[in-house]
């Protein structure tokens, strides 16, 4: 049994790891971190553990942590930098959820995060966790950035569109929507119930966080040498816990345009064939977020309407799973030679 | 391995039935009946289903059924009381989600039901299956009445208090709100999202087809000889998917007015110590529906409101798992004596 | 034009007052209160006001307020019990929306609302704001106690019962539920959407502050000298915005058993057939909630089910309308001697 | 008074004009049809209209209908248009707020309704009611068509680039969100709470039928003579009842890449500066479609991310407002001489 720490496990994406871990069969959690809520039963705190988990939070504590073979940090940007460098030089390996090394270039982290980046000599280590992309990477990586959320649904969208130079990079469009899970777990008015319930908006058009990394993901897609990418990505904010939506865009070049319909679907079909968590819908379908909820899958469907050189790309994903908590546990289980299916075969609950 | 077959599985109980089945280490569908889907895949109709379950909905037809080890009947009530004798005969177990044979009482049934009772015959074999109330039976059961969403989170609530008497039992109130997959996937304006969301209000307060299940039910849970039960049963629908939660109101007798609060804990603690579905929690909680969502839990609480006369108790159930398809399963399990918990360890989806 | 000011201006109760006001025939506001968002205008907080109304939050200013005819206080109780004597002395009129005047007994308020009550010396010059009870009273007030929400819908509900002693004062049951907006404008996890979206929980069963107003009120509603009230009242927290329910049980006394249905129906109309704001339903009918969304009426539906002993009310309110500020305009209305509907005349948003 | 009557009341865009209509200062419903309700009160179906409406449906008649001052059509497209020739010879006005004469072509109105057309020889009398483009063309009119809720949306957010050419025609976007609402009252598996509460997709990717309304539109928007218009238009469902989204993308044209944000800002800001029902935001700001809830009005915003080429547009709208009855009540004021906000005035409900 792999010996799992978590660091941070008050959040929504703590919880959602403890959902997935206690019913895991080659895993087990054997401390969980909160400075707030330090000696509460997890379980007071999410009565849907009664149960399923007899422990409590406890202080952070690096020798404690340093213990477990992996710990996953799900705190928010920034927090635990400081512990990263004395777990790593204790061999512990990490699946990172924040966004601390999803980003390669330092400086550009520290601009759109407004602050500096504690340990960059970390930077360099980190492989980006998306297994689609990284699998082999991931397999002896010591430290995981794990993907944001959006970042998964639009990258699971774009690339077999960018890894075969199909589309124009520099004019992409990433229109998304995610339920109010993603804003985490924060005393936050904009947050309640009665704020964004019943309602629809845009938010942060002006430029989201997840862009960089997005642009840097979708660049790395493409064959070697190729130019920058341009991404127009605005989120929205959807009246609902959980699930993404993405709607990308994207203009066939010049050299594409006679690409068929059946061709189009082929490429998804194929590209996603060995993909334990990527589901290519028949052509002319529409994935719901629904359709996702509380599973590690991502679901696409493709299309190129009216015959135009638009091509439109529906692309969902639990925010929680597939987003972020599922992922990190189907990191570690590639990380640990583990059927990457462990844990992670919970069907969507529907309706 | 149990050879499962599914009559009826187009709807919200049939569907649920598959996403906890198809993960169960020991049973296997292998036939799911739909006149109207007959030939269309399953996971055509639900896509969450893609990737899980290969089978496609058949005509229902009793010789394959009665190849079956049991039959789930997730058909609405009156519609499969046709085939029942026949799949009897044929030796087949089988778990009616259905009202069919709930009543002991053929007339009782057809005065609510508004129909004549096809099988009246076969009333007296059936088996009410709520196992915290008739395991041993259940266990040797060849056809078993699967317990009413309504009748099952009421149920669980006031037994305690029945079972000790207690409290008044001509007086007994159930306030009840359900989510809106009670009422089924049917085409009906009353249960667009335009109609119920944003919305509140009770319905059926004139008289609900599951008053007189539960009546029967607490009459029963009374030491022998104890007088009839009268029940005040008002439910009302909630703008959600899933979800019970019955707020029970009753009287403490005479006797009884004595009872301290820690004594009205314990007592409700002891029931259910030996439960593997149902949770009692600590005095001054209140159970939340989401803290079972997609889960077999009952989750309780108990209080006595200003130490006045009237014992409020709540319990919330997932209409769909405990109080349909999860407690069917459960009934599986016991009938051939696989561990009860078998296929329904899913920790409720949080948030 | 009747000179309005506001205090607390930027929650709930605040932007619905003005939502009102802004469209009333006979009032105008003219200050607007809120310390922290001093020189903001409310049309940036409340986007729903652009175009509809000019003017910024300031400060709080005895000297600025006095100026008004009349001010609402929408304030948290116990913020603005300082300012109140001030007004008081200058002869400004004033509806109190907050829970500081509305029970008579100072002890208790103290004791449920844990603290000191700051002008005790005013309580009596309170008049409690509920027109179907005090509309006499109201005309001539200079400070009105505005009704709570759950207190609202609930005597509505049961003073026809009481009024007129056909039932057990003792022993009366008030299962409410309220949308979340009931709790206010504050950065507070509990009301996340993450958190209380998709599902339903009671909550202080143990305790809520409305059940002393409401006892005292019930209490008031029954002909002189009569015994005091026993009221069990469980709040319930609704997945939506706006709306309270009460579903309130009443026992029949002895001398009142042989009351026939027709009876009990035409004793609602007959009691609310002069009320603007009071609509009781045709026998066999259920108040939704949706259906007095964003309006100031109160819907009732009563039933006696299967000819027992309990009575059952039903009575919904828009706990932001009649619940709160609507009822507080009403108020004004009468005071000033204007048409008790002026601007109150909004049929509610449906779908 | 204009003497009103609604044929097809009893969908939702018919409830919607009845909540504008009991409060309209100049006009007054006299008759509403319905062939499936002939005979029961509207308030019975509707029973927000309790105490607002004292009429009941009545099976359509073209006898009475011509006796009133204007017609609203307020049925599906095609159902109308066999009564529409005799009320157009009686000289009665009409607002139809179906698709029947939207589009100038009939043959491609054909195409995509599915349907020959039964009257062919009024489109080229019917104004197609946008007031922000066709004001004075609607004063005169006699029969106008109102247009539909994703198209007005959609327009009042291209428009000012159109008009000043600043964008290229031939790869517009509009990627769209709409409640529930915006698919009506009818009896569909496809609208119930349980299948799309909770849920975010897409639909109707590959062409859905306002796609040809909405390019004619923008067509027409341009200077004369300019090139023909190319939208990918993808339309989605929100879990909610009110409201449209647009989030519309344009590529600057090579003229025009100097444009600053603030001539941007400038060029929305002075195209709707007189118009009653467009409300412009601040840059930066992201309109909510609960701040247009219940109301006439669209609320846009404008920006141009990262400095790049794409300029987005975000605009909401109430569909069944400003998308449908209110914007028809809005043109009958237009065509009767009265202010053009009368009836109008509603605040959007918030929270």
């Amino acid at each position: 049994m792999i010996k799992v720490g978590i660091v941070g496990g008050t959040g929504y994406t703590g919880v959602e790891l403890l959902r997935l871990l206690v019913n895991h069969p080659g895993a087990e959690v054997s401390v969980i971190t909160s400075r707030a809520e330090a000696g509460v039963p997890v379980a007071t705190l999410y009565p849907s553990l009664r149960g399923h988990l007899d422990l409590a939070f406890t202080a952070p504590d690096e020798k404690v942590l340093s213990r477990c073979d992996l710990v996953f940090f799900a705190t928010p940007h920034g927090v635990a930098q400081a512990m990263m460098p004395g777990l790593v030089k204790e061999g512990v390996r990490i699946v990172d959820l924040s966004a601390d090394f999803r980003i390669r270039d330092a400086a550009l982290w520290s601009r759109w995060y407004k602050q500096e980046h504690a340990c960059p000599e970390l930077i360099d280590m980190a492989v980006y966790g998306l297994p689609e992309r990284n699998r082999e990477a991931i397999r002896g990586a010591q430290l995981i950035a794990c993907p944001g959320c959006y970042p998964t649904a639009t990258q699971l969208g774009l690339i077999p569109l960018l890894e075969n130079s199909l589309v124009e990079p520099s004019s992409l469009i990433a229109n998304a929507a995610s339920g109010a899970s993603g804003a985490g777990r924060q005393a936050n008015v904009d947050n309640l119930l009665s704020e964004i319930s019943d309602s629809f908006k845009a938010y942060g058009s002006g430029g989201h966080r997840h862009l960089p990394e997005i642009e840097q993901a979708l660049r790395d897609a493409q064959p070697a040498g190729d130019v920058s990418v341009g991404l127009t990505f605005v989120p929205h904010l959807l009246p609902m816990i959980r699930g993404i939506h993405v709607t990308a865009y994207a203009t066939l070049n010049e050299a594409s345009r006679g690409l068929s319909d059946q061709a189009l679907q082929d490429l998804y079909e194929s590209r996603y064939a060995q993909e334990p968590f990527v589901d290519v819908m028949p052509s002319g379908s529409h994935p719901a977020t629904r359709s996702v909820k509380g599973s590690n899958v991502c679901r696409l469907s493709v299309c190129r309407p009216q015959g135009r050189d638009t091509i439109v790309v529906m692309s969902v994903i639990d925010n929680l799973t597939k987003g972020a908590s599922g992922q990190a546990i189907q990191n570690m289980n590639i990380m640990f030679g583990l059927d990457e299916r462990a844990g992670l075969e919970q069907v969507a609950l529907m309706p």
